[in-house]
């Protein structure tokens, strides 16, 4: 079918509105936040409410168009770069928070509701929301899903994964799967919703998601700790955890990162200092007052130069607007800002640290490395221009190195940023051969003509 | 292939003695902890190193032999009854913790470890891994996964799902398949530990399995209170939340499991009351008194006839070997004790009961209630005596509206028991045929020959 009949058997659907495709708005659907060539899709459908979703999807299926599903595009492994020629769908219409539960402690929204925005009204009503990615300010929840996105309080709180208690998603013939439930406990059926956590658009299209919500803590405490060593910095978040204190956050700057935020957002932070942990701790007042303590007490006797408690609101908020600066200052850096995501469990940060400094030595490339340490979950930052040639294939080779390390340190590709169209080809070093050929079953059972966003997470070859 | 020929098939790979094939032997894997009728297997294989089973799935897979691994058989939906002429695998043999990481607040065991025993193993290193099943003196941690067990704890710390950080497991193949990791973060490839999660042993056969462990509270405090009128009972539940107190636990007697109890228990429990709550709030000590002090004035506004806090250990111990021992007390009173584990959003708790006390009335059945209220997961149970045809018609009927009341509360079939074969055949009410087809095809993807534990989950038309 020509592209203009496809476009009116779309607009039957979603309206006249619904379907773009101008140059320019196949182009701005091109891309997504990751380091990888852009794909042009064919058409860019903007459904009105989610019971389009549906007969959208059916529509791609008899036509074997590959179809990606997308959010806000912030995705950093490619999983919203769409199939060349491909259908985009966007959620951003689909953003109704459709009910919040104040007495049985959860939520139904639809999937384009942005992240920032869910947690503030759940925030109105006296809950608590946690998942906050990075890209929490224009992500939206279905791609959160889609992704399983952590964020800084994973520690502590979980990430998205930990929050889903069921999805309705329509399957590749339109029709509506349900699954989990309103209850805190539900073991009916399959865990589909599990299954849909971290599958990047790849098994279903999600219609709405229930969200667990919790009761917010009482009090908290941020506390910035300075080390002249960055393995005193990861000592020291090793040795916090291992004292039984769970801060809510516990992140890591190195020099490199320290240097650029500063230079970005003059939030004070102490630009000569080898390594900075932000870490905050939060619950019950008392519970608060305690583990601040003794959080302080280890950094120095781990050796911190300083430890400096935010005695105010704007003082936290001035190291917490620091830490989320992290990315965009390094960003400025240099034209090409390639973001790795590797994670080990958290003993290993002190070998992973080093093992990222000696490979950005080895390819003489600029590496600064920031975030969630007490995960063990850190973005070695690449700062490079991707136009030279000769540089882009040391920082293809460091990448590579980069797992190795953390794979020979038990850890995992990607902590939180998804495999999508970037790591796939590594997959089957951490897992097994036998494993993508048992995902690649499941894939094509649940998906036989391949339309949903083909070629992401596992590289069929 | 002759049953004496395949059973030196198998001996080849588990040793001679690891095939059982005597009759009583073969009867005493025929039926686990749920009112369905037994069957009978051909062998019952018990291997001893999780390596032999990959070559065991293969060999059952050859020559099409339906295979059900058993963990203790504590199962309450017939998950772990064979199909008759089938093969049981006995995982009691695969009962190795493999590793307890303090530094990094993880373990990894074999399947076959006691849910107990494992979480005995981990308070010894000062860590606490809350899953606690009623079973959990004998079931096993294999079992736990693939039902999803949940227990006393769920409300504050989850389920057995919670804890799941990457489970390997046996493809049909006998391959060994990766999921998750050692990371407190992770998403490489798709989330096939969670899919194994309440899959009852149909999508895979467990090998090792990596739990997230926590630090233990500091502190705790039991209270119980007493109650003249059940709906008082239920109303304070509800209010305890809306209040933002999650207690680790809060569990409902009524009336009929009181005097039960007591009579079996002689823990000192008011036979006269209509109801009673136990309420057990951890966490830091000043956050503890905090939550106890507001606990009591709730029930007391709410109307309990008392409230008493457990002042030492020996009365804490008390009041939860009361509450241990409800079911092992109600299954005394007659021949047959249907368990029933229909769950609603907390705050329809009330409406449950009510509807539950109206079904008892109108078939004339004795059912006493007890269970998770703080979850909404309740378990109404009914004693009978199943040789009494027309008294278990009236039972099943019974039953049939029970989940009707559940879904019309917005509610589940199965908060913590499973599906297995006693509740497939209503799956589709709660779901929808194309969530029973979407599941179908993935399974039949990944198990074509349909040998594992064929029949659970899915009725197969």
């Amino acid at each position: 079918m020509s592209n203009a009949k496809l476009a009116k058997e779309f607009e039957k659907i979603v309206g006249a509105g619904g379907v773009l495709h101008t140059e320019s708005d196949l182009h701005s659907y091109s891309y997504d936040s990751a380091v990888l060539n852009p794909a042009v899709p064919s058409l860019v459908i903007k459904p009105t409410t989610t019971a389009q979703l549906g007969p959208v999807t059916r529509l791609c299926n008899e036509h074997g168009l590959p179809m990606t599903v997308r959010g806000a595009g912030t995705n950093l492994s490619g999983g919203t770069i769409p199939h060349p020629g491909g259908v985009v769908v966007l959620t951003n219409g689909l953003n109704k928070i459709l009910e919040i539960n104040e007495e049985d402690l959860y939520a139904v929204v639809e999937p384009g509701v942005v992240t920032a925005q869910f947690a503030a009204e759940v925030a109105k009503r006296g809950l608590f929301y946690p998942p906050d990615p990075g890209s929490q300010a224009v992500s939206t929840l279905g791609g959160n899903v889609a992704e399983n996105a952590g964020g800084l309080r994973g520690l502590k709180y979980g990430v998205t994964k930990d929050y889903v208690m069921g999805i309705d998603f329509f399957d590749v013939n339109g029709d509506l799967i349900k699954s989990g439930s309103r209850t805190v406990k539900c073991v009916t059926g399959y865990n589909l919703g599990g299954l849909m956590v971290a599958s990047e658009g790849t098994l279903g299209v999600f219609s709405n998601i229930i969200f667990k919500l919790v009761p917010p803590p009482k009090a908290s405490k941020a506390m910035m700790a300075v080390f002249d060593d960055i393995d005193k910095a990861s000592e020291t978040v090793a040795a916090i955890i291992a004292n039984h204190i769970v801060p809510c956050t516990l992140e890591l700057l190195d020099h490199v990162s320290i240097k650029y935020v500063e230079a970005f957002t003059k939030a004070g932070l102490p630009t000569e200092a080898q390594a900075i942990l932000l870490i905050e701790v939060d619950g019950h007042p008392a519970e608060v007052a305690d583990d601040a303590e003794k959080v302080v007490n280890i950094c120095n006797k781990i050796g911190a130069t300083s430890v400096h408690a935010a005695e105010t609101a704007e003082e936290r908020e001035s190291l917490w607007f620091a830490r989320r600066n992290a990315l965009p200052a390094l960003a400025r850096a240099r034209p090409t800002t390639v973001l790795e995501d590797a994670t080990v469990p958290r003993s290993q940060i002190p070998a992973m640290i080093r093992g990222v400094n000696k490979i950005a030595e080895k390819y003489n490339i600029a590496i600064g490395t920031f975030g969630h340490a007490g995960d063990g979950n850190l973005h070695p930052t690449i700062l490079c221009d991707k136009r030279d040639k000769e540089e882009f294939h040391r920082v293809e080779e460091a990448v590579n190195e980069i797992f190795e390390v953390a794979l020979s340190l038990k850890g995992t590709l990607s902590g939180e940023h998804g495999i999508g169209m970037a790591k796939s080809k590594w997959m089957v070093k951490e897992t097994s051969q036998a494993t993508l050929d048992y995902s690649l079953r499941m894939k094509r059972a649940i998906d036989p003509k391949g339309i949903l966003n083909p070629g992401k997470i596992i590289e069929v070859s």
